[in-house]
C-alpha cells in the first residue's frame, strides 16, 4: 500500500537533512523513497521483557548461531505472547546467516535476525528501514558485548570492544584482538553469544516503544548512501586506509 | 529435529576436505556441525521457469531493491504454482537488507533474499548452509550481471565484473569504476536490478535442481572460516593489502 508521501515520512524522521538524503538517493536512484509502502503481515508484537529476550538468544546461540538466536530470543516469547502466525515461525530456517551469510563475513547475523522481527512486525517499509538503521549504528559504535548472562556457558570473557560498523569479520577480529584469543575458542563463541543478546534486546527495546507509539529515529536513514555517495559505512580508513577516497566524488570522477 | 550425525552430512557434501573443515570449526566453537538440524516448514517448493524469475525480479527492482526483488521472483510464482503459506508471504517485510542492511554497504541484499527462500524450503540446516555458501561463490566470482532483460527499464549497461566478494559496497563500487558512474544513477540502478535478476535465478537453478534429488554442494561449507581462522572471504588484500595477516595464525599469536 502506497502511503502519502513526504507528510507521513516527516513523522517518523527527527529533521530535515534524513529528509534530504532520502531525497537524493530516491531521485537519482530511480526510487522514490518517498513512497514508503506498508505492507500487510500476519505478525502481530506485544511488548516483550527485555532481559528474558536476552537470556533466551544467549543460551540459543550454541546451537543455532547468531541470527536464529536473536530469532529465538524475540519469537519465543511471542510465540507465547502473541501465538497466531508465530507458532510456525520456523527460527531454523534462517541459520545460513550465521557469521555474515554462511561464514563468509559479510553481516553479521545478528542484524539479519532482528530485521526480519523487526520487517514482520512495523509492516512499513519506511519504520522498518528506520530501525534496522539505527540497529546499524548501536551494533557500530557501542561498547560490545556487555550483556552478562546469569551464569556464562561456555567461558568468562574479559573484553568489550567497538566494531565500528556490522562486518562481522572486522567486529569479531577487533575483539579477538582485545582478548587475546582465535575464533575456534570458547571465549569467542562466549562473546557472539553475549553479542546476540544484545543485538536482540536493543531491537526488543525499539519494538516496544514502536508498539506504545513512542519510537522515535535516533538517525538518519541512508546518510551513509548520501553522505559518500556509494551504500556504505562510516570506516573508510579501516579498508582504504591512506588512499581513501574522497566522499561522493570518486566514481563519479574516476580521478584516483 | 536432530539428524543421524556424519553419515547424513556425508550424503550433501563433495569430498573429505569439508568434513574437515566443519568438524574443526564445530568442535572448537562448541557448536558441532556434524549435529545438522531438519525442521518444520510450511513453504513447499516446485520447480519455477527461470527466465521467469529473472524478469519479475529485474522488474520489482525499481520499485522493491535488491532483497525483495528477488523474494518477489521467487515467491510469486510460488504463490501461483504452489499456494498455502506463500500466499501471505510478506515480501515488502525484507527491503531493510537493501544495499547491504539498510544501505550499509555489507552483505548483498540479493543474498539476503535468496537465502531466506532457500531455509524456508530445504528445511534442513546442512543443505541451506551448503547452497547459501555456493550461491555466495557464484556472487562472488562469476561476471555479473549477465542477465539481459527483454527491455532495458532504466538504461543500457556496458560492464560485467567480478566482485570478489558478496559485500556490497565493494562489488556495486567496482562495477561502478568499471562502467565510470556513480552510485546514484540510472546505470546503476540497471546494474543492480540485473544482478539481482542473476541471483534469484542461481537460486531456483539449485531448488530446481534440489527438488529434483540432483543438488550437489559445488563448494566446501565453512572453508572460509578453516582456511582462515575466522569469518571471511579469500579477498584478504583487498582491505588488508599487504599488511594482510598469515591465515590462521594472526589472532592465535597476536604477533602482527
Amino acid at each position: 500500500m502506497k502511503k502519502e508521501g513526504i507528510s507521513r515520512r516527516q513523522l517518523i524522521v527527527d529533521g530535515a537533512k534524513i529528509i534530504t538524503a532520502a531525497a537524493l538517493v530516491g531521485a537519482a536512484s530511480g526510487v522514490s523513497t518517498s513512497e514508503a509502502y506498508t505492507y500487510p503481515s500476519q505478525f502481530k508484537y506485544k511488548k516483550l521483557d527485555i532481559e528474558r529476550v536476552g537470556q533466551i538468544t544467549y543460551e540459543n546461540y550454541f546451537k543455532r548461531w547468531c541470527c536464529s538466536s536473536v530469532l529465538a530470543g524475540l519469537v519465543e516469547p511471542l510465540k507465547e505472547k502473541v501465538g497466531g502466525a508465530w507458532k510456525d515461525f520456523p527460527i531454523d530456517a534462517y541459520k545460513w546467516a550465521h557469521g555474515g551469510f554462511a561464514g563468509w563475513g559479510a553481516l553479521c547475523g545478528t542484524l539479519t535476525g532482528a530485521g526480519i522481527v523487526i520487517g514482520l512486525v512495523t509492516k512499513d517499509t519506511d519504520i522498518a528501514e528506520a530501525m534496522s538503521n539505527d540497529l546499524a549504528f548501536y551494533y557500530s559504535y557501542t561498547e560490545l558485548p556487555s550483556f552478562q548472562p546469569d551464569k556464562p556457558i561456555k567461558a568468562e570473557i574479559k573484553h568489550m570492544t567497538i566494531a565500528g560498523t556490522p562486518v562481522c569479520h572486522i567486529s569479531v577480529g577487533r575483539w579477538m584482538r582485545a582478548e587475546g584469543v582465535g575464533f575456534l575458542t570458547n571465549e569467542r563463541a562466549e562473546r557472539c553469544a553475549r553479542l546476540s543478546a544484545n543485538i536482540a534486546m536493543e531491537a526488543a527495546r525499539m519494538l516496544n516503544a514502536w508498539v506504545d507509539g513512542r519510537y522515535t529515529p535516533k538517525h538518519s536513514p541512508l546518510y551513509n548512501v548520501a553522505a559518500n555517495g556509494i551504500t556504505s559505512q562510516n570506516n573508510c580508513r579501516d579498508c582504504h586506509g591512506q588512499y581513501t577516497p574522497t566522499p561522493r566524488e570518486t566514481y563519479e570522477t574516476l580521478e584516483r
